[in-house]
């Protein structure tokens, strides 16, 4: 992370569309999309949403995007072609529908190797149950790993990223935090499964996200950093730092230090109310920029790690707060 | 809040006893504590508990805090001592228990007016329930009510606080939030009621804490701000700042345009894990004074105003964390 | 409620539509949904969305209900026609779309006259913020409380019932709970203003509901009651009694002591994994009655009146369990 | 669970003390406890404390306790000892700290051999932190399980049940879950761990606890069942079924398939507002009976098999609302 990257949700685009493309009728299509994207000063990469974002092709789409001076990070899928999908994709009842779901994720990953961007991120929302006496947790936990184990045994060079999320569309995910991602992926064993922590997921899942990273670091692998904000009931998709902004702070000090290299993906949602999206991406990437500074205040002396071994949350908030908000003073 | 004043939480003082007195035996006295609170650079005022605190008359206690520099802002009820007020002080199904909880709280309000403090906070946190079909709500609210008439008429020229907190110890507060809080004093009606905020109690309760307040301003007044933070899931009494910096701060500036100038309280609660009291109180002071001047710079300019009268969040964060983070560019 | 009716959501209706109309096209029709609704053994009444279900005229779609047996219970206002209410109906910062809403609520309430059904159910959920310092709440409660009193006094003789809940869409609405609910009711002072209590908002929103219709029933009256279920995270929309069995049959019991006689709505999301709508609410309605009998059980003596007045939940528990699942023992 | 054995929590037993010993100064002694407890009808089996209820002696407890017909079912550590096992018991920055908490949980285990009853369950509520940047989430992770491998390694006869929480008494707990647990106990890898399921921690950690109990069989193993209800925001220890019926029938029918022969352990709290101990236990035993009745009603015919193959929760919820209210027609 010593030259940030930043990468950000593609749909976004589509808000305030009349702002954007006056006179246009309809949604934007994917390029245009990609094309207000890529106003976004100091943006770097996209990801792209499997099948919906690749219609034109995965190797013409990179190029696009390419051509525009953006790199693509990596595929995501997306599990709406088929109605059925609702009730499961990779724990559907229906064995066809299973083996539909991951039919649909092999050509996703073989989109990814041809788009030159080798992760695909899974996020396995209609995996899941809503009402008690609806399911077999056993059958789904089983069904649920073998969908994965044979999607991510299908190309070991396309790293595959587990995106948990506790609930919605479901009442309960069956991968639902961070622990039981980790279980899974012990469970199936394969090298090229990794984790994507997604902040506001996170708090959903009342976790600390810098507490997450470790125990991903531990047990697994960090594919994927999503951030955004919101207030833990749910997925609000606010923007970088709008809530937690310490946590924001703590979980990027802590990724650096674990390592990871990756873009920072911002998965905000300011279509939801008409935001422009191109400003509101230019002010995630400056928040963060920011917060960085702030983790640079706070390695700046051994202050912190001595507070941090002696379990002192007092003089540790004095320094957190120090460097926050009074940078002269640190 | 031109000058600010600052209250704490006397209990906090009992926190790692035997670093302030080597040799103790047994629990600190009220004394102890307040001499141990008088350490606090910066404190202005202690908030006592009744009848706790006051067993030595309140006209010798506030001498005695006088003494060491500081003043008494106000008395706060609790309801401890009769095992009987667990299953309710106001709204105890037995009427004798109902009344010694109203009597005490006389002799309360009777002990602020001897200690020069005309401010009496009642948290009514055993009124309420926890299994369904335990109480007729009907009439609990009857009696919530009637008993806050007349401790309230006891003495018009006493304050009295209404501190409300949707769960613990009970499942169910009968107070939980501030518009409850708010449709029960519009229904008493005397003019000596008003409301204590306590931003972990408003976290807790689903509020955002400003608005909360201006929900306040509009039905009845803000007669306390209790400081601390947490994670909305209970009482957590972290430090102020810790977790919801930006909505600390836009509680201040919110309480600050809306008039208030009573003392800042810090309702946190370092004794649990045997933090340093003094230390802690004065981490908490320095994070205010300094989320104080995020609030003037926020007001240095009218940009704030605009983006907030367009409600352009993405406007409103650019300001907002510029202000928080990068004090020169703003 | 002697005699129970039963309303229920239209757009149920169009879940799995191959089933119910093999080789459709697209979405299926208004009147399609009501026939299909008209198959549900025990359904009374219908409530329709305004503008959405409309589309045929008021008089011609109460006709074409009354022609499938069934009543109009009352409309409910949607506000997707401009893209522009996503950040707020009555609150929008720009006057022109506040102005709009209004003006298509009142004539969603002629509608609802012409429908024959003098009840327009109005959930503000547009109205309330995401990120802190994105509004100025005292203006937006102002707005709010003007939009709701004009809309009001349009038609004296048409209900105005407010659906209240507490996040979804916005992070936060507005009139998010019964209390602040009945707050803007008092001030706004109309009679023909209400309230309808959907039980998972209410559960979403940490209320008990048979507490909130009691207030509901004190400083206003209750208009409409929304059944499902939930967990109180989100609005899960799941089937009547599936999780919290012994708060809806409090409710029950308690809404029939206050006097309610309209139907109970089905506010259920069948169509969200494709459950079968038909049988579904077969199976709410069946539940329903069952959970009346268990009332009658409870009030066939006035042992649970001595343990509610006692606010002794033992008693309270073996009394309601016994009723609940050993019906012969009671 | 043929034949059903219930256990209990031993400090209920001091509510209400007056009803039980009236003139009786202080608090009850653990024998007095055990003399309440041993009066109600049903009870097979006590849970004690340690060290607060061996003060006697492992041995002489047990011998106590089996003369008033009851058995013991297992201890359960408690870390109140040295104040400083707030901060952590085998998290505890001070290596001394540690290490004591390390020593007694070994003495723990020893006294649990003593008394017959080869079970310790660990609550390890202290280890987990509450402010960000409070801690080095590794290391934490690595001294809780280095502390829990070395006592479990102690006596490989006695087994070792891991209970988690998310919550309280620190913000965040390090064990909040059922997958943390088990991620902690696979990485372990000792054969006499396994875990402790409590209804409502599951609650409170966003759990189906069915759901829970399926993945503990297949990671581990399912030690302790602690029922109780509660609303998911906290331990609110409320009565068995009093909030989650049909989670709690569904909870009770997963571990009879998995093969769970051990008590039903009932971890309320009636001291909370001073209920009757002994009556509060008697209903919790007839509901847990009521409910296998409705277990053995739903397994009577393959009809729920079917359903839940199908994960047609309509069907599911038609035979389960029936099993429930009115087992006549089942």
């Amino acid at each position: 992370m010593k030259t940030l990257s930043f990468a950000t949700r593609l749909n976004s685009f589509a808000s305030r569309p009349q702002a954007a493309w006056p006179g246009l009728k309809g949604k934007p299509t994917v390029l245009q999309m990609v094309e207000r994207a890529a106003r976004v000063g100091g943006l770097t990469h996209l990801d792209l949403n499997y099948p919906d974002h690749l219609g034109g092709g995965a190797a013409q789409t990179r190029r696009q995007i390419a051509d525009l001076g953006l790199a693509v990070n990596g595929l995501a899928m997306r599990y709406y072609t088929n109605p059925a999908f609702k009730l499961g994709a990779f724990t559907n009842p229906d064995p066809g529908v299973r083996q539909e779901a991951i039919d649909l994720t092999k050509r996703g990953i073989d989109a990814a190797m041809q788009a030159g961007a080798p992760l695909m991120t899974l996020w396995l929302g209609q995996d899941g149950f809503d009402h008690a006496f609806q399911a077999d947790y056993a059958r789904l936990w089983q069904q649920e790993l073998d969908g994965i184990r044979e999607v991510a045994a299908h190309d070991p060079g396309c790293a595959i990223s587990i995106e948990y999320k506790p609930n919605e569309p479901r009442s309960y995910s069956l991968l639902p935090d961070c622990a039981t991602t980790l279980l899974a992926i012990r469970e199936i064993g394969l090298p090229n499964l990794g984790v994507t922590i997604d902040f506001a997921h996170s708090l959903y899942a009342d976790e600390q996200p810098a507490c997450a990273a470790t125990l991903i670091a531990r047990h697994s692998r960090l594919l994927g950093v999503h951030l955004n904000d919101g207030y833990g009931k749910r997925d609000d998709g606010l923007m970088v730092g709008a809530v937690h902004t310490i946590k924001t702070i703590e979980l990027l000090r802590q990724i650096r230090r674990d390592g990871y290299v990756g873009p920072i993906y911002f998965d905000t949602f300011p279509d939801t109310t008409g935001l422009d999206p191109v400003r509101e991406c230019e002010v995630n990437i400056a928040t963060v920029k920011r917060m960085m500074e702030v983790v640079d205040r706070l390695d700046r002396s051994n202050r912190l790690e001595e507070a941090v071994a002696a379990q002192n949350a007092v003089e540790a908030q004095a320094i957190v707060q120090a460097a926050l908000m009074a940078p002269d003073a640190t």
